[in-house]
């Protein structure tokens, strides 16, 4: 498969061409060509074709769409046949658009109407789809958008604390960069030799536009940049983060009007309002020279990122790897230094040779990190043209698979005890007596039960399921955690480390357990259902519950293969209130929405 | 000393009188008679008295002139006399105010011209001293600022990126709830048994306002409120941050002017915004019933209060405590522990029964971390008109002494070396050679030199003093920092703690060693000096330089007394060129600024 990539900007354009080899999969998907087109102008523009970066070129192209039309006849000079796709970048996807999505009509027109929010992106990126569709008539044009990886982001993370008539007209945070944070985040995991959903990352993405994106066992759990591109770290010529009080202040002071300080915010802040310069080489080598503006520059861009590295930690319960790409991540080593320097409190420690000697290229992702130190610290380039790339072909490969229908169990609240929980609660040695057998073989619930107990309040009567376990499990709905007061997160049964500490109460005594989670939804199934569908443990699915006449969309729904499993979808009460559901009822694995766990 | 305190807000009045003990120090400072008038309207106000609080009475005062206008009988009647001051709580001091002040005419001046950065509160405040001055106009009558504890913030924590002229106009963060993040951090150091200036603390002040505040080694280095109190946490009805593009967005979307965005961020934001209370009790409730705004909105006040913590705790390389204070930080325990938990992973971790056993009253300030953990968890109730008392009663005591002159020294950067830094810089064995003695006796600068080699560049020919410490300590000016590529943070010598890693190399070697500092200015003092001008091992003091016309004053500079030292200031040379000093100089140690240690 062999898609065409677009990534048009203001005053050039970006193109590559990527091919997965015949029987490869996404991750064997390899750069075949590439060019680019520099500096508009009356006179022509610079060009650059080839693999090997080549040498830049005059050409006669005045604007994009010129720039555009001579493309075919390159492609084809350089033996370039066989494209099926043209995969564009868009910034702005709104809440809506979770993964690369067909350029249809409608589609064009939700893109447009997302304008307000991306007033300098997107019609930009419009712009090149439309002249790409008249060039390329017959080819279906894709969009990935840069907020997509972060609609995963929690509401804690997207809602801002300001009135509910601002929030219903669309005022949230979505974040951008995503798919340069995704790919980094997918590339530290395999150069970690780790599974992505197993890690708690954090990527800085420093480039002439910069951000911070947290992810948290394979998903984007918040990001620094905000319902604009204006929030969060210092940028070239965004100023990130400021007072909301400052445009009060500048209207009454100055008699500016929201325009013009938007417009300064977005051209003429960030390095190049402290400095005169946006350009980050500069800057140091003034601030090496004494100049005490590119000094302070440098001390406001390094501390802002060293703040939200703490803050992500905080917000995931810990790092395992940081990592820094563009322009000044890849680099500036005295950046990365400035950056890291005082994080050693949380087990993160450069290695300075190993800081020095960085090479990229051919996605290089050394390790920079002192030896010994907890904390993986990687550089890597970033290729948003190749995940753009991957997620066109993936979404133009995903199998239209047949649709299964499998029934869902509504998990209550329960526990899973230890051997010395039920000790310490109904006395050393008790034995817990099985009542009820549940539907996976082997299970049953227990004719005791246990208070659970939380600075809040307490919950009385709570399900004992058996058999036990080496470790003790509580799980809770989200209500239930506000009863309790405590904050459980959403966690696969088993993945317990790190989550919070709850008080159980029983006939004999109490016992004091981290464990506390919100059961992840899952579904168990057997070898033979996984098999007819065609998925594998650990793959995750959407998954459709048409109850009482609304449909619901479960999405990243994890698949749990055992040879003697009933097959069947949890979800807790929360969801099952969201969904509708009463009773038993049957959830449609939609086949059209499978989405593999790479 | 008895100091009569006033704080007065929009519809409230609450004043109070604060006693020093004859003999005593401001330690020993307690409140003789409180008072609180609430709620004034046409038909008069509720009415307090009384230390222990006592019971509510109506009054006929309906609005704050006529109340104030009633303390004095009050106060005769309840035999309190002998008043020697009136102490004003003013939110914004801007960046001038950096103590207590006498309110002068010229003083009250700017304070007015100060409104535009808290519209709000200034004015409120300034009515309040029209109306006592009418009442008292033989007492002297002083500003204690909100914004004062932050005046030491560095630049790298003030400045927004934004253009020049805006920053020449006064935009900047100041920080508010200065004088409770104060007294909160002192009353934690005083429980932890530890001098605050050793410690790394983030203090949050979670009432109707909140924000958070970093106190490192006794100085505010940064504060979640900016320019103007709506930066920073989830508040009552103020939404903290948001992204600079939501003007923008709600100006074109829904036809919305500066003016209308900033009073519903101000007024109709925060919890309100979030849910329609912004009291955090019934929200409270309200979520544990299962009210998904309410939980929603809990979720964002603690997680944004979380991310601060590791902000913080990145800022300061670390942390030692965590104070909790203010309505919400004293009263609600799930509050405390949904935004402590997630982070074990920097050694806090709170027990769950000495969370839910907090009581306060009479300035306890209990420990409420998990046993055995590294950060010490303090909640205490705030004090701020105590606070306010002490800092009006400190500025009156404070000795008019006689003026020292004492010579400057400029320290150019310099290397005390370890044997173990010796023998692989030199080869094992080697031994310095003195070279020229230093004015402190003993001390001498060493025939040798060696290169100093970071991520941005090398600094040759740096001098090594002598004679050999125990740990090798490296002083570099601001300048050196950004030509070698690494931030060295400001210490006094010896405090070595968490400084980052410099290597040196030398002709026989190279040695890798953290102790990288920009050395803290500070007066080497011999005990007779001390004496004659009344200082102590530890004190700080303001330093005058006056040279080439220019007057200069350096604050907070540490007095360190030995028996038999060269009494002289230690400056570097970032310094000495801000001073403009060349050769040999004197500062006049001005007796009218001395501050003690405490």
């Amino acid at each position: 498969m062999r898609i065409l990539v677009f990534n048009a900007g203001s005053s050039s354009l970006k193109f590559g061409v990527y091919d997965i080899p015949r029987g490869g999969g996404l991750v064997q998907m390899q750069q075949c060509f590439k060019g680019s087109f520099d500096r508009f102008g009356a006179g022509g523009c610079d060009y650059r074709a080839g693999l090997d970066e080549g040498t830049v070129t005059r050409a006669p192209y005045t604007d994009l769409a010129s720039a555009t039309q001579a493309v075919p006849d390159m492609l084809a000079r350089a033996g370039i046949t066989g494209i099926e796709a043209v995969g564009h970048r868009i910034a702005h996807g709104g809440a809506e658009f979770t993964a690369a999505t067909a350029l249809s009509a409608e589609v064009l027109e939700k893109i447009h109407a997302l304008t307000p929010l991306a007033p300098l992106h997107n019609p930009a990126n419009l712009k090149a789809v439309e002249i790409a569709r008249d060039v390329w008539p017959d080819l279906p044009q894709w969009a990935v958008f840069d907020t997509s990886f972060h609609l995963t982001n929690p509401a804690r993370a997207v809602t801002y604390a300001v009135p509910q008539h601002w929030r219903d007209a669309g005022l949230r945070r979505f974040g951008f960069h995503g798919t340069s944070h995704k790919y980094v985040a997918q590339r530290a995991a395999e150069a970690l030799g780790r599974e992505l959903r197993d890690l708690r990352l954090i990527s800085l993405h420093l480039g002439n536009g910069a951000s911070a994106c947290a992810v948290a066992l394979g998903e984007s759990i918040d990001s620094s940049m905000g319902m604009t591109p204006l929030e969060g770290l210092v940028m070239g010529t965004r100023s990130g983060d400021v007072d909301p009080g400052l445009f009060g202040y500048l209207s009454r002071q100055m008699g500016l009007g929201i325009t013009e300080i938007e417009d300064a915010l977005y051209r003429d802040s960030g390095l190049k309002g402290l400095t005169g310069s946006s350009d980050m080489r500069d800057v140091e080598d003034r601030a090496a020279a004494g100049d005490a503006d590119a000094q302070l520059a440098i001390n406001i861009y390094a501390y802002r990122a060293r703040k939200y590295i703490g803050a992500y930690a905080a917000a995931m319960g810990g790092l395992d790897a940081l990592i820094f790409t563009g322009g000044i991540g890849e680099n500036s080593p005295s950046m990365r230094r400035r950056i890291c320097d005082g994080l050693e409190f949380m087990g993160l420690k450069l290695d300075h040779d190993r800081n020095m000697a960085v090479e990229l290229g051919a996605h290089a992702a050394p390790q920079i990190q002192a030896y010994g130190t907890r904390v993986n610290v990687l550089v890597t380039e970033t290729a948003e043209q190749l995940m753009i790339a991957r997620e066109v072909a993936q979404a133009i490969r995903t199998p239209q698979g047949e649709a299964l229908r499998i029934p869902i169990a509504v998990s209550a609240r329960h526990v899973h005890l230890s051997q010395c929980a039920v000790d310490a609660l109904f006395g050393p040695g008790y034995e817990l007596t099985p009542d009820k057998p549940l539907r996976q073989k082997g299970h049953w619930a227990a004719r005791e039960r246990v208070v659970l107990h939380g600075p809040k309040g307490e919950i009385a009567n709570v399900a004992i399921l058996g058999p036990l376990r080496d470790r003790t499990q509580v799980e809770i709905s989200r209500t239930d955690g506000f009863a309790l007061g405590i904050d459980a997160p959403v966690r696969q049964s088993g993945a317990l480390d790190g989550t919070p500490h709850i008080r159980l109460i029983g006939p004999a005594g109490q016992y004091d357990t981290n464990g506390l989670i919100i059961a992840a939804r899952h579904i168990h199934m057997n070898s033979a259902d996984a098999q007819q569908i065609g998925l594998s443990d650990g793959d995750t699915v959407n998954v459709t519950l048409t109850t009482s006449g609304r449909g619901l969309t479960f999405g990243g729904v994890l698949i749990r293969v055992t040879d003697n499993a009933f097959t069947e979808m949890h979800i807790d009460t929360d969801e099952a209130n969201a969904a509708g559901i009463s009773g038993a009822v049957e959830g449609e694995l939609s086949g059209e929405a499978v989405l593999r766990s790479t």
